[in-house]
């Protein structure tokens, strides 16, 4: 049986979760608890040592973590339906969308870096806010603009079926929420959001969904 | 004729830049100075909203950004030499180790952010430095543990050629170097750089080696 180590509000777990749900493959899930640092005891880390969720354990028994790359790997393994479009161009497209969200948002805003700001660095909880703000907005303008003038777009970040794309966007847009950020700029963002969250791939991956959920 | 918009210190351009070597492809050079602000200039957005580099204008008239796609990009569109195996799960592995510096460790430490904590937070340099080093050893010390003990490993950190995980190391070893982090902990990373700077590839892409490089 497919295991996913995660944890219901990771943003990256709740990437997997959707992929997994497109792929309508059955998985377990095995919650690693972040706040209480789970992801630090030695039996998580002696299989990640990276000490990051999530970790795929597949049927076959091989661990993957990353989960990009996790994502990546289903769609190699399991074609239909496709994350990825087949033209060359279109591909990279989707996949930059993707990025802009796992490797100019999220990373910023992540718990581990909050955490560290306020330990380490003493900023104050307004000052951690206008941090989490200012990289949802960085990177959400971004993607607003790509989204509205480029012409792959459709009812979802590249036409009218989820890709790859959405599955890192509506995570994304779910922490954003939480941290209360103004998306009233963002229409394209937001209707996209809204044609995926009406899939249950996207709704029974959604964090209040998980068995973890507190 | 292709073109890439990057900046001789960008790791992300740097990566873009191994890769074209890599595949033995030409192409022009189109700095943008990330101190000056160019990447914010109009010009330069109305091309990428993301007001990042790389951005790579294939010889066919359409731009690509983020690394990561650009160099998925090249190797499916110029499948020899391969930047990633055949195997599924080996291609997992691969794009893992890449990510892990692409999503955990450079986001965290490059110039905006760094300009971030310093312009908006008041960090102080030490301070600053700290932190950066912080993210360096985080994601080495993963890294390193992964390279020494997953079998997949060799003289490259799959195998015995370059993948997309070497392509991603070395241009953060470079970084992790100019910010005079000490590194004797990964030996199995210092010795994949060797090997990687030993390659044309490789040291033709290093910063130094730019035609903006100052």
């Amino acid at each position: 049986m497919t295991t996913l180590y995660g944890y219901f509000r990771s943003s990256a777990a709740y990437r997997v979760r959707i992929a997994l749900n497109l792929k309508n493959l059955a998985y377990d899930q095995a919650p690693i608890n972040l706040v209480k640092g789970e992801q630090r005891d030695d039996a998580f880390l002696a299989h990640n040592p990276q000490g990051l969720v999530p970790m795929l354990m597949t049927d076959n028994g091989i661990r993957l973590t990353q989960s990009l790359a996790i994502c990546e790997y289903l769609d190699e393994r399991y074609p239909e339906p496709a994350l990825l479009p087949s033209e060359l161009e279109e591909r990279a497209r989707v996949r930059a969308l993707a990025q802009v969200v796992a490797c100019e948002i999220h990373p910023l805003d992540n718990l581990r870096v909050l955490k560290y700001l306020v330990n380490e660095l003493g900023v104050e909880d307004d000052a951690k806010q206008t941090w989490y703000r200012h990289w949802i907005h960085q990177g959400f303008s971004a993607l607003e603009s790509m989204l509205s003038r480029e012409a792959g777009s459709g009812d979802f970040c590249h036409g009218d079926a989820p890709t790859l794309a959405d599955i890192c966007l509506v995570p994304q847009v779910f922490n954003a929420e939480r941290f209360e950020c103004d998306l009233s700029a963002y229409p394209r963002i937001r209707r996209i959001t809204e044609n995926a969250r009406a899939l249950d791939a996207f709704r029974l991956a959604a964090p209040g969904e998980q068995p973890d959920a507190s």
